[in-house]
């Protein structure tokens, strides 16, 4: 065997160990007996501490050091495993483990402050996190900007100068856009009634069949939030019904399938090689997102979709134009969650400008609260009631994801230029949706994006796909398009 | 930190991994969707490889020489990480590998054997597990017998001459019984009729909650095979239904609710400790049999069963006498599994004897579906019509387990045993079981049995709960007076 090949040997054991631990964070959401949630914490620390001296196993530099890729695949692995192994090896184990005690804390006390609307008894415990992520960052920033380090863990290559160009060309437009379509006399109708939690849940296995969701690889169930999770053969989904609301689980189903699809759809040779999952959270996201919006609210997939709920549940009260409309309102809210698409990149930008100032030191944490709710009154026009639906909404800062929220909007934002490919290259794209076929596009994607897995840098791959560099152009052309349609302007 | 602390911490992380490979067995039995059995397989490698590597680490040689042990505690975890730590040193990685390579083969030639009745398609694969399962009792035999080394494995303490003698007893005692039975004038019904799938479902999980198991920490649902699978706070339970035979559906749930009372009822400060878990295969069988069996069979407890049948599924066509027999009522058959309480122990001691002929070499795995037959027809008084109602019928031997199966019986006889000392302590025990309420037999077994876990060697554990050896006696006692009075002899 080459060096390569123990290095590969030895990655595999790492990635299906990692799998495992997946399985159990699935399992602890959907499954999981109430009363064994301490017991599990112990389980989880035992796996991710054999995960974490394999990822920083001194050997792995060993065999970097002495291995020659014969191929790009080789080539793009070995950049992976460099990649995890300098971050691994760069944050020192005190520091790790000091990380993960209190971000354990930090949730608990986030998810009570959240109950209580109380930030003041979060602060704190969130003062400590901030620090320990700014220490985290200082060690692997290598020179770079220490937000931009902590970017790199879910966007690699992303920069906090080129996405903040980017949001800040996007957010006057969006605003604009919003404030035209709100105030305009055509106001789309709301879809009314109750509907069967059941039957929801027919019609959003039929909708994940529909979207190419391999259930011989997956399977649906229940959880309090919509989550993807898994690899290769085994990617499973979650999703929700709430009966006055039928489009939180059809579309929460729609989205999750977008996160499923894509590692469904990765080459099965990458399997257990850092190659073998989704390459960016942004590339992901714009899976998801795409598969949601773009094709899942279209006029000419909701055409379907309208009568399809017709069947299920009987006359909704709307024609498949005011469907359209109902599915594509814009309205007022405070969560990020359940925000309409013009809106949703609004909130997505609020918390990175604020964590990027809470990383370099220009935002004390114990005045998150205030910040947040100058923004929000400053982006939305009506100020934040009360904390719960301000800065305690999202769990992420408390867990330490800082750098995350932006591959949100990136997600948006490459979904908007893989949408416009996709439609130059299949121009009968409608009519197949109109009958409720999605696999032209699925297909399309699968192509072009989800089989290659990791093999490209996350802005390369959506660059390769599209034949042009991805900016935010496109995403405000189909905005403006749909949103003037429904609005009438 | 002692030697002592340093050897429990690691130990602790190993068991906690152990518990996330039982986790991994229950998703694949349960949820696993049908299309990463593959993927699985490798994830399973992983982590089983992790824990051998933990089991076989160097420094638990070290630790257990320079461990002083302060209590009793200490001593018995000693005693069991010691046991461990030689069983799994002792083995060779080639052997090892060479196993678990050919097992899992022959499991998978076992099924198609199985579905083809084919036992000429399976004699040369079982051969090759004979051998090796040969050459490993070699490894740990110690000086002892080679199929005592084995036993060892799942009843620490027993042998075959022991266990051989307590057998020989039993068979011509319950063979008359049997003969005795069948050949009666009276004659118990059965019960005929269609029964809801999701009301046995129900009834079932009403059943454990009343037999104790706490839903709090597990779970119920539906599998292949009824098993249970967890420690401590997360112990698990399936069970199956059948329209036609809602018995199958209640008692197997009683069945493994013994299994899982006894992991939830050990103390909770063994947990992730070599106590933590259920001492022996044998103390096991004796919970979940008693529970089934000398509990859930018995005159007063399947008349208030009688009366819930009724309330759930309508009128049954029985009294509360012809429900009693209808539980228990003999029958011809082949298949262990689906065995009355008398003629079960007689399968398991025909599996018993050919397999300890075949590991001392007495009898050739080619020629086991001819041995089997013969043996059957000695003791069953017919012939076996196919080899999947045969020497194919069970997954054991294809897996490796062998000195496996007579801990079956073992624990039939520790119910005997515990059932007569339980009643002797409590007089009233059949007005409580009449209301049926449990609670004092389950409490019983619970504080004389169950908290233990691994604390005592399982023999001693028995003793100590009887206070009296066990032997073959009590359940001899218990089959003939319940069976005579059903069959009116």
């Amino acid at each position: 065997m080459s060096t390569y090949d123990d290095l590969m040997a030895f990655q595999r054991e790492t990635e299906a160990l990692g799998q495992i631990a997946g399985r159990l964070g699935w399992d602890q959401e959907t499954v999981m007996p109430r009363g064994a949630a301490e017991q599990r914490g112990e389980e989880m620390a035992a796996i991710e501490g054999v995960i974490h001296a394999r990822r920083t196993d001194p050997r792995i530099g060993d065999w970097l050091d002495a291995a020659a890729p014969e191929d790009a695949v080789a080539t793009a692995n070995l950049r992976h495993i460099a990649r995890s192994y300098r971050r691994a090896t760069r944050v020192p184990a005190r520091l790790a483990a000091e990380l993960a005690r209190t971000t354990s804390i930090a949730q608990g006390k986030w998810a009570a402050a959240r109950a209580a609307d109380d930030f003041a008894a979060f602060a704190p415990v969130l003062g400590r996190v901030v620090a320990l992520k700014c220490e985290e960052a200082e060690c692997i920033a290598d020179g770079r900007d220490p937000y931009d380090a902590l970017l790199d863990d879910y966007e690699p290559g992303a920069t906090s100068a080129t996405l903040g160009a980017m949001f800040d060309a996007l957010r006057p437009r969006l605003i604009a856009l919003r404030d035209r379509a709100l105030g305009s006399d055509r106001q789309p109708p709301r879809l009314e009634g109750s509907f069967d939690p059941d039957t929801q849940m027919r019609l959003a296995e039929r909708l994940a069949l529909g979207f190419g969701y391999d259930l011989d690889r997956g399977r649906i169930d229940r959880a309090v939030h919509p989550f993807s999770s898994g690899s290769g053969a085994d990617v499973r989904i979650t999703t929700r019904t709430e009966a006055l609301d039928p489009f939180n689980c059809l579309y929460s189903t729609i989205h999750e399938v977008g996160h499923a699809a894509y590692e469904q759809g990765i080459d099965p040779d990458y399997l257990f090689t850092p190659l073998g999952a989704g390459v960016s959270m942004g590339v992901h996201e714009s899976q998801s997102r795409l598969y949601e919006n773009q094709i899942g609210r279209s006029r000419a997939f909701t055409g379907w979709l309208h009568g399809e709920m017709t069947r299920a549940f009987g006359d909704t009260g709307l024609d498949a134009d005011g469907f359209y409309g109902a599915v594509n309102r814009l309205h007022r809210g405070f969560i990020r969650t359940e925000a309409d698409e013009v809106q949703y990149n609004l909130h997505v930008m609020l918390r990175f400008d604020l964590e990027r100032d809470m990383i370099a030191g220009r935002l004390d944490p114990a005045d998150l609260d205030e910040a947040w709710n100058a923004r929000f009154q400053s982006d939305f026009g009506y100020p934040v009631d009360r904390p719960a639906h301000g800065c305690l909404q999202d769990v992420h800062w408390s867990v330490g994801l800082f750098g995350y929220f932006p591959t949100y909007t990136l997600g948006n934002v490459y979904a908007g230029c893989l949408m416009a490919a996709l439609r130059r290259d299949l121009p009968d794209l409608d009519r197949a949706l109109a009958r409720g076929d999605t696999s032209p596009a699925t297909g399309w994607l699968r192509e072009n994006v989800q089989r290659h897995g990791g093999l490209y840098a996350p802005r390369d791959l959506i660059a390769r796909a599209c034949k042009a560099e991805p900016d935010e152009g496109p995403l405000l052309d189909y905005l403006k398009a749909k949103f003037g349609a429904i609005y009438g302007f």
